[in-house]
């Protein structure tokens, strides 16, 4: 395997294009995808996009490529404001080619909520959560399966399979069944309980393993090798990264064309992050986007923290991670195929990574609760855990302009929250005083550090 | 209590004004909400908006009315499609008179789903749903909460208390800790459990009462009488309607200002259905609709159907129903308070009510996901049991337009799906056949009739 491209840029920055693009003839009118071809993010090997591609020859995952120029001459960002609130908004810059092939359940245009007693709680100029449970299946998850089950429609496959910590088999399946694809799901027994209903109401073929999402990944390499499903594992198929990085097309569109100073994502297998910087990278080249890009900081548990081993040694890829576990399940991958371009996107933007422990991380999901009124996800929590011990260590500073994702709906984790409410018998009266029972008898509600299981 | 009031069409028909309102002097600027004052909306009595209201003297909800004149002079609805996606963009029509009043988690502008196949399924030419799984909270009752929260912060109210069939307790504990304002709830022991989680990370006092919604209602009566808390029981106080009202004007946005043949609403306490046709009498007071209004069809289960046997009667108000008891836990309300409302929406546009069973619901909840991919609650499911009969019955025409509210995530009742799937040990390979015992050994997901407890 090459090392990691240094000369000239991120593996993520799309090639410069000299001249114009044969793929826009003169007059040719506006199409529906600007994609041109897909390229191995490691070695730049070039690939066909309308064919069903997997992983680069040298192992590595490809990403989708544009014709940027085109689209930058095409599309009007101020015209854009008057498009639906989904994220095929910017269908342009997305790799379904025929408008009928687009798989959606409306999803996309999460809202950016201002979280204001937090941030002067915590002395932030600005604190901001793009709030991605407000997606069908309530995470993010979404947007990578409307993309990629879209373009695999698209493509002619008829059955996907993938391993998965719960959500993005949820996901996928609720698409798949969309669009009449079938789906093989391998996950975890401690993945969220929730996430088995999903897949299951949606007619997917499901299996729990006992292990972690590795050991699924193994039962589904073999169902590939041997069942002819299409692998749709992270990152093995080029188009789940397209749908994700939406994220950062639309967080930038909803400050007005503007990024903040400061991005805080929880990283698992890590495209989330790698799409947003992905995103901000092609704004760049269209001439969206001057100036610095944000810092984007990788937060994962003290479970599981490969990514923040590897940026803390200095090192381009991360190692296995032994007996991972944490309470934010999302984000329990001991070793993302990612690896290199979730370093890259934190190096390449000055940010950086870091791990919080799971008391932490339960800490603030119940503080954003009580304080701001949202109930997120452990994974979205974690992002606070880790934006207040950054801002305590300086690396925040008192005037930056912080956004975090919340990565899911905290309806998906019962388990997070412990609660005893007082049953009274019909007919009875409500108890004088206020009762602290309802809450627990030390106010706050209780959580236990437990992952489900 | 006076008879509802027949002559002169509906009571939620806005008062036709003649001159100029005394609310809008000549060359007065542009106002923030347009409300002018409360209404009964049984005697018509008027009252003052600006102070701290419940019931009219003669027991009935108050209604909040507003200058539309001024309103319809003053909005341009082309406009509209620039503000934001949340319910806020049509803040002219609703209560809160100051932006920065405004409690917010995002709300609203939920997508409005295409269901072809479906449709192809059952005949009918257009089906649509409007999936307000897609809210904070995960249910429509969020609209109702931003709206009523906000408006209660705004009249200076520093404490409610509700009865709540779970979701409503959630939604309005969440906002209530985003203004600051201290929540009790009330809620059956068969209330749907996540929303027990919900409403203790938020901060609300908290109790069950062994019994159903009318129980919970007595308790909180008692504590609005003793403790200080303001009423925000359904219908008991006039705004939590005005944020339901935002799902007919975003479903008349969403078509392009027009309105489908037939509109479909699960109805427990009826505020959504109510609210819906409130906006549609708004909009036409104000010179925006014209033409037919759709059919609204208000959906009940079996298990508690007290205005369907109303309507089936011919009768102005509804009598409580014995027994109570249905998988769609949200619609178990045996005597709504707005019941002469409810059935005013119904018959004034040529609508009906219609009851559906538990297992009919539970079967077009798996028909919906495996078709269509969408996990929608067992309330919203019951939308589509009815579509599917009135279909088969003829009262929906093969040509018609219809669209369905979802009023929840499918995530918050996993109860209604039973999936055992098969755990493989970590190392293993996967079964060569398809397994059908991945779904259970007849195809598509086993569901159970029982209420969650």
């Amino acid at each position: 395997m090459t090392a990691p491209r240094r000369d000239g840029g991120s593996p993520l920055t799309p090639p410069r294009r000299d001249g114009g693009s044969p793929l826009t003839p003169p007059g040719r009118e506006s199409r529906f995808s600007y994609l041109s071809h897909l390229e191995c993010g490691r070695c730049q090997q070039r690939y066909d996009a309308d064919v069903r591609q997997g992983l680069c020859a040298c192992g590595s995952p490809l990403l989708a490529r544009y014709d940027l120029r085109a689209v930058s001459a095409q599309v009007d960002r101020a015209a854009l404001a008057s498009r639906a609130p989904s994220l095929w908004r910017y269908h342009e810059l997305l790799p379904v080619r025929q408008p009928a092939m687009v798989v959606t359940l409306g999803e996309g245009m999460t809202p950016l909520v201002p979280l204001p007693r937090l941030a002067a709680e915590w002395g932030i100029a600005d604190l901001l959560m793009k709030d991605e449970g407000l997606l069908p299946t309530g995470t993010f998850k979404a947007r990578g399966a409307a993309v990629g089950v879209a373009r695999a429609r698209e493509l002619g496959i008829g059955r996907i399979a993938m391993p998965t910590n719960g959500n993005a088999g949820a996901a996928w399946a609720a698409y798949a069944a969309r669009a009449g694809i079938e789906a093989l799901i391998v996950m975890p027994v401690s993945a969220p309980e929730i996430t088995r209903a999903e897949c299951a109401i949606a007619g997917a073929r499901l299996y729990l393993v006992d292990g972690l999402i590795g050991d699924a990944g193994a039962i589904v390499a073999g169902a590939v090798a041997t069942q002819g499903y299409a692998d749709a594992s992270t990152l093995k198929e080029p188009y789940r990264i397209e749908g994700k990085k939406t994220m950062g097309l639309e967080l930038y569109e909803q400050l007005g064309w503007r990024v903040p100073d400061v991005i805080v994502y929880p990283a698992g297998g890590g495209v989330g992050i790698i799409g947003i910087y992905k995103a901000l990278l092609e704004c760049q080249e269209m001439g969206w986007l001057g100036g610095k890009l944000p810092r984007l900081v990788a937060v994962q548990a003290s479970g599981c923290a490969p990514i923040v081993r590897a940026w803390e040694e200095g090192a381009d890829r991360a190692q296995p991670w032994q007996n991972a576990a944490t309470v934010a399940f999302g984000i329990t991958v001991p070793m993302p195929l990612g690896d290199f371009l979730i370093l890259d996107a934190v190096r390449g933007t000055g940010g950086c990574a870091i791990a919080v422990s799971d008391e932490h991380i339960l800490a603030a999901q119940a503080r954003v609760a009580a304080v701001e009124g949202a109930f997120i996800c452990p994974e979205g929590a974690a992002c606070f855990a880790a934006i207040e011990r950054l801002r305590k260590d300086g690396w925040i500073g008192g005037d930056d302009e912080v956004v975090a994702f919340n990565t899911g709906a905290g309806i998906k984790y019962p388990q997070t929250v412990r609660v005893r409410p007082p049953v009274l018998p019909a007919g009875s009266d409500l108890p004088g005083a206020r009762a602290k029972t309802a809450r627990g008898p030390s106010g706050p509600p209780r959580t236990r550090a437990q992952p489900a299981s």
